[in-house]
């Protein structure tokens, strides 16, 4: 048993208390009491400690392209190009080395479950490597090793667009047919097991034919893990959805029975009417990125109106153009002030739930995103007395409104210590290793 | 003479090279030479070295409500409320000691030229300090003290609205008239010096009657010195000036001779296209403080139509929810991306230049902000191998699009060190004492 004696802590959901005393054993908090004196035996935390954040919508690749896609002018589909082109260089062994400098990178920011989006699953030629499930593995062997949860969300990617076949690096991608999938898939659940969750997912309308989606709702639904979709994104996909099916891409998903309390849909950003109802009434998670929303100019889905209609939300920094889910809360409320000119359509005790217990939820992990009994003991501490903190107080709004990644002191997850901030230097040298080791293959 | 090596340097505006040896003497560079080896008496710079930061537009005594405003919902007029509470707590210690810790702050963040918009001027029943002068010379012994330049924007603020008398804390903004406000602000140029410039301000056409604006406009014009002014932040703002005037405020400015070169207008978020015709045609500065934006629902001004008319383009963090001129400059290009839909509204090179060159101009630091020969010797040094940064490489982009104040590694204004990482916990210690400070006299 380890016990940690907490100056201020976030308890019940989204309560800030004083001298929170937190004992763990064998990875789960076992006893909570506030406003107690420290022990002599205890690790003394300083600052506000919260529970650890769940960043549900990760591409770990997709971290290499930071920084470098901001050249010239250029849309969504010009910024796929360079992905594209990043894709067809990786193999398992550098995705392996990418993961983990970028699962090191989430850990220092206080993200302890990461929900991996992967559709990069064979050789450059499109044929199945002698394990088929060789990247998929690599990924769950970088969280394990780093230390953090994982849901892999293997993802079905068949086809280049609506009707079209896959070609160049989608090769990679696609499995051929949903049933191949499915039986690829079924075989990656082998990694289950403490703090990983093998999932589904549904790339896109765009990328899973209409005869597909219901095979892989099915699987997920069957297994009873999650199931994540990338959902109207961009108006161009609304459009081809439209002219192929005569329907939006979220009709589409409800009559491929790929909606519901499992599912989470990513982004959701150009929805009709109709939409939010049936994504409210289904229950489906609503997983929003704003900061690559913002940096692929997306647009700012209606985040509120799903929540109301019954959708729970939740965050993921997606292609990793910052990892800082703190902006991630504040991002969702920012840019609706900026679109609505009201201040406070969430409340930052929402956008906390989002990033944390919510989060964790929809990835599979149902007890974690939370400092109580019972729960998985995760424990992230932010130093109140940063350039950054300093003044907010002990307040949720400090966490939500004024924090960021730099100012993470340390990280438990489940019960282990999986990073400082004494860790961040040698964090960045092995980002830039990776980094650029990948870009070297290009 | 001290000699800095830079491992990578921005030069001749916006180009980066390697091996930059950098001599300075007497506050100037005299010397920049690139792709040099170190030499045994130069001191290394390792990381991307860039000309220091200009925070055009700064309430320094704001910094204090981060994180305390955002709570339950609101507008920008709740929001002020807030703000009216904090401004009638201060004297002249309490000011100088926040404004002390808000610009260490500012230093450590790599900036080294502020705006600052001073209005606090009178006792706090509106009865003149003893020494009249005494608030705006706190703030200018604060930036004198921690070694940054200031432009004091001394802030002419009559009424509460168009017609409307000041009252309750505004009686501490208020001068009477415009004539007294110019014998004030003409004996605050006393102050002036190196690294201090006293400029003018009007409020808004909100807080100064049609009659005054001519008064500040030409104090400023016959001193040659900057002259501020908070253009259209708000719808509300547009509908009263035209219900008082039969004008927009724009067009109030133009017809009083407030607008030209040494003219910034700041937020400039409501305009009509004529408005826009006129800031352009007249060269007049255009000042976006986008977090801020962000954070009070202000919208989204038109700033690329305003610099294709002619306007130059600068930055701000205003209402100091964050003090990051790095996410400034991308916040203006990923905001207008979530507006359009488009990527790369604005250039990395463009939008570098409003966070330096065209920044420090405009407060009257017209050869700050280069790294050149006769240039003022300021140098921030950006940490390439943080994990915000790594894999970016040495690039604009990487400054522009990555980074964040907790990058910068030590900051050289006007010759002088005046920041370096290793002081970010003392400097946050600083803020929160200052800052608790303050409130506890609320």
């Amino acid at each position: 048993m380890t016990t940690y004696w907490c100056e201020y802590a976030v308890v019940a959901g989204t309560t800030v208390a004083s001298g929170v005393a937190v004992e763990i054993t064998g990875g789960l908090i076992t006893s909570v009491a506030v406003q107690t004196a420290p022990s002599s035996g205890a690790v003394r935390l300083v600052g506000l400690t919260i529970p650890g954040l769940a960043n549900c919508h990760s591409h770990a690749f997709h971290r290499a392209l930071r920084g470098r896609t901001q050249r010239g002018k250029g849309s969504f589909w010009t910024w796929r190009e360079q992905m594209y082109a990043l894709a067809a260089t990786l193999d398992p062994d550098s995705y392996y080395r990418l993961a983990h400098a970028v699962y090191r990178e989430m850990a220092a920011a206080g993200i302890t479950s990461v929900g991996e989006f992967h559709y990069l699953h064979h050789a450059p030629d499109g044929s199945p490597y002698a394990d088929a499930n060789v990247m998929g593995t690599a990924l769950v062997a970088a969280a394990r090793d780093v230390g953090l949860r994982i849901a892999l969300l293997d993802t079905c990617y068949l086809t280049a667009g609506l009707g079209e076949i896959a070609e160049g690096v989608q090769l990679r991608f696609s499995d051929g047919d949903a049933d191949a999938w499915a039986a690829r898939a079924t075989a990656l659940t082998a990694q289950s097991g403490p703090g990983v969750v093998i999932g589904g997912a549904v790339h896109s309308v765009r990328a899973v034919p209409k005869s597909g989606i219901p095979v892989v709702a099915q699987w997920a639904e069957s297994a009873g893990v999650p199931l994540h979709v990338h959902l109207s994104e961009q108006l161009a996909e609304n459009d081809e959805c439209r002219a192929a099916h005569g329907c939006t891409p979220t009709e589409l998903l409800e009559d491929a029975g790929a909606l519901g309390e499992l599912t989470s849909a990513v982004h959701a950003t150009h929805l009709t009417q109709r939409d939010i109802e049936l994504l409210g009434a289904s229950q489906t998670t609503i997983c929003m990125c704003p900061t690559t929303e913002r940096d692929l100019g997306d647009g700012i889905g209606p985040a509120r109106p799903l929540q109301e209609a019954g959708s729970p939300l939740t965050l993921g920094s997606d292609s990793h153009a910052v990892i800082d889910l703190y902006e991630e809360m504040r991002a969702l409320e920012l840019d609706e002030r900026l679109a609505s000119q009201r201040r406070g359509i969430w409340s930052a005790a929402e956008l906390f739930a989002a990033g944390t217990a919510s989060g964790h939820a929809s990835l599979g992990f149902a007890t974690a995103g939370h400092i109580a009994v019972g729960a998985r003991a995760d424990l992230v501490t932010l130093d109140l007395e940063t350039t950054r903190t300093a003044g907010g107080g002990a307040a949720l709004e400090t966490a939500v409104f004024c924090a960021g990644s730099a100012d993470v002191v340390q990280v438990v997850c489940d019960g282990r210590v999986i990073a400082s901030r004494d860790d961040q230097s040698e964090i960045g040298r092995e980002l830039t290793g990776a980094i650029e080791a990948v870009w070297a293959q290009a």
